[in-house]
């Protein structure tokens, strides 16, 4: 099994090697042959390549069996002629990857590092699935000094494979599905509600509502409980799964896959590349750990993800925090605490 | 001084009653000579003339010297050729409102009422200046069963007059200026970003940060306080306003303001037409007061918006909560009680 490593940007490298030798114990102990090979992307690809996406690094990736990403970005790269971000946008596109899957949750002993009151917060526990190819991001655009366009459209093809992707989602879960639309302004919002209310008879088990997306970003504050798995289009998935993401405590802590291609899939932490922190050994590295386990997922051996997920929840429960939760644990030690508790 | 009133649906009559009447206090006590017409609008103008922007009520309202708005919708018109929520951005358009001010705080007394952590909450007290008659809510649309697409442009000159406001508002409150765009992907927000940057040289004493809206969606829950005034576009206003405003406890405490026209300017609670709830007297009219308080002001009336706040304060300070708050206090008692505090 092949496994191509993107570091990328400021603490990305840190944080993909603690989750690489997470790995590699995994490996070798259940003898998974997984096998790695790092590549430069984003900031890196452009400094090494004079691109985001160096088309040695995007070879690889189609060629591998999975892609473990670190993270993308910095200021230092601001006046590139392509940034660092582009390349992220290109690779989604390239591999195909339309399903951007972005669960939130409180880990158990972090009750209290949430920005929201406990009685609100705990037991939240939800997935995102955001649409990741489609809409303002890869629509048409056009720009001069005096004005400024970008189209948002979708198809129906593009709606349906997403919504199957969250119903199939929801059937494995609490079976609630929001579907999460401006559909009293938008003509996108109105196809996109039609489509997956369509769809929705195909999934008579699982509960289907609608909310309009201003409605939802205050209902994330107020009742997250209520949230099993919430689809939705590409903006909104991004500004939506990041309100969400910091009510477990810390962004530090959250992984996410982007699936849907024929080729690999691509798992990420959700946390940016934070180049103050980058090179001092304080990221958090759960994040990218919690990326391995999806990944692991994916690649069909959900007992060694499960293996990997536990060890995580574990040193979590056992006090380990880094700068991000108020510690003093380093990326390094958080993740030889991980690794103790998988052996 | 002409008021149009424009009570809309479900509680929009109950709660604008209440604002109207703290409003004819004033009036008589001071003389300020405020007259007030009421129209149709909304699902009510649907229901009498077929258009939730009947003629007759446009030709008011342009006629007017403020517009005191109730609210708008309900699954009653779900199905309606015209929904009532289109009478809502036509009027929007016809009267130039291009800036929408949300003020958003934390009512003294209320501090245990907001999902946020209190130490995080505490003295929250934020201008989120949203862009109100452009981008995708006004862009050209296509529609059919198979594809959609919704155009999102801007130009300098919309981009700058907004951008005026906002500086101009934070001058007068703690001079720092957060503009939010999706500058790393979007080419509407990279001259959003540019020209707010040039405007802001016309500002020295305003201190002007750039906030992607997923880093915004963040930041509005776990550092509300950090924020002085919010500049931001139509659809990313839309959801931030909406995000912050649950942070004060209930959505039912906060009015806005539209303006910009060269006509009268739009007045009205945050909340919406709340159908379960109409003509049961339990709103929040706190809200539609608070509107009522942003109108004196705009009408030159600064003392008495200023004597109508202070009333306000000082109801929610003596405790009187509607059901929104978890209390008892009837909508039409809760108005009675302000204007107790206005005598
Ligand atoms: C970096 C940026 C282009 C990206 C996005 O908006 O998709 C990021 O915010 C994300 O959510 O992965
Ligand atoms: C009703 C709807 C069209 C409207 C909007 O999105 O502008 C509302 O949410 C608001 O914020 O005033």
């Amino acid at each position: 099994i092949n496994i191509v490593i993107l570091p990328g940007d400021g603490i990305g490298p840190e944080v993909t090697t603690e989750a690489v030798r997470c790995l590699e114990l995994l490996s070798r102990a259940r003898g998974l042959g997984l096998r790695f090979t790092g590549h430069h992307f984003g900031g890196a690809g452009i400094d090494a390549h004079g691109d985001p996406l160096p088309a040695s690094t995007l070879a690889a990736c189609k060629a591998a069996n999975a892609v473990l990403l670190g993270a993308v970005g910095g200021d230092k790269w601001d006046e590139a002629p392509i940034r660092p971000e582009a390349g992220l946008l290109r690779i989604r596109a390239e591999l195909g990857l339309y399903a951007n899957l972005r669960p939130a949750r409180i880990y158990k002993g972090l009750e209290d590092a949430s920005p929201l009151r406990a009685d609100l917060a705990q037991g939240t526990d939800v997935l995102v699935v955001r649409e990741l190819t489609g809409g303002l991001y890869f629509g048409a655009r056009t720009y001069s000094d005096e004005a400024a366009s970008d189209l948002c459209s979708y198809s129906r093809p593009e709606i349906e494979r997403i919504a199957h992707i969250a119903f199939h989602a929801a059937r494995g879960r609490r079976r609630k599905l929001c579907s999460v639309d401006k559909a009293n302004v938008l003509a996108t919002s109105k196809l996109w509600r039609k489509v997956v209310s369509e769809i929705a008879a195909g999934y008579p088990e699982v509960e289907l509502s609608h909310l309009y997306v201003d409605a939802a970003a205050m209902a994330l504050v107020t009742r997250p409980r209520d949230f099993d798995v919430i689809l939705t289009e590409n903006l909104f998935g991004d500004i939506l799964s990041d309100e969400l993401s910091v009510i477990g405590g810390s962004i530090g802590l959250l992984g996410s896959a982007s699936v849907g291609g024929d080729g690999p899939g691509l798992f990420e932490p959700i946390h940016g590349s934070a180049p103050p922190l980058a090179g001092k050994d304080v990221a958090n590295p759960a994040g990218a750990i919690a990326s391995a386990a999806m990944m692991l997922t994916e690649l069909g051996l959900p007992e060694c993800a499960q293996l990997l997920t536990v060890s995580l929840e574990r040193t979590i429960e056992e006090g380990h925090r880094t700068a991000d939760l108020g510690g003093t644990t380093r990326c390094s030690e958080f993740g030889a605490r991980v690794r103790d508790n998988l052996r």
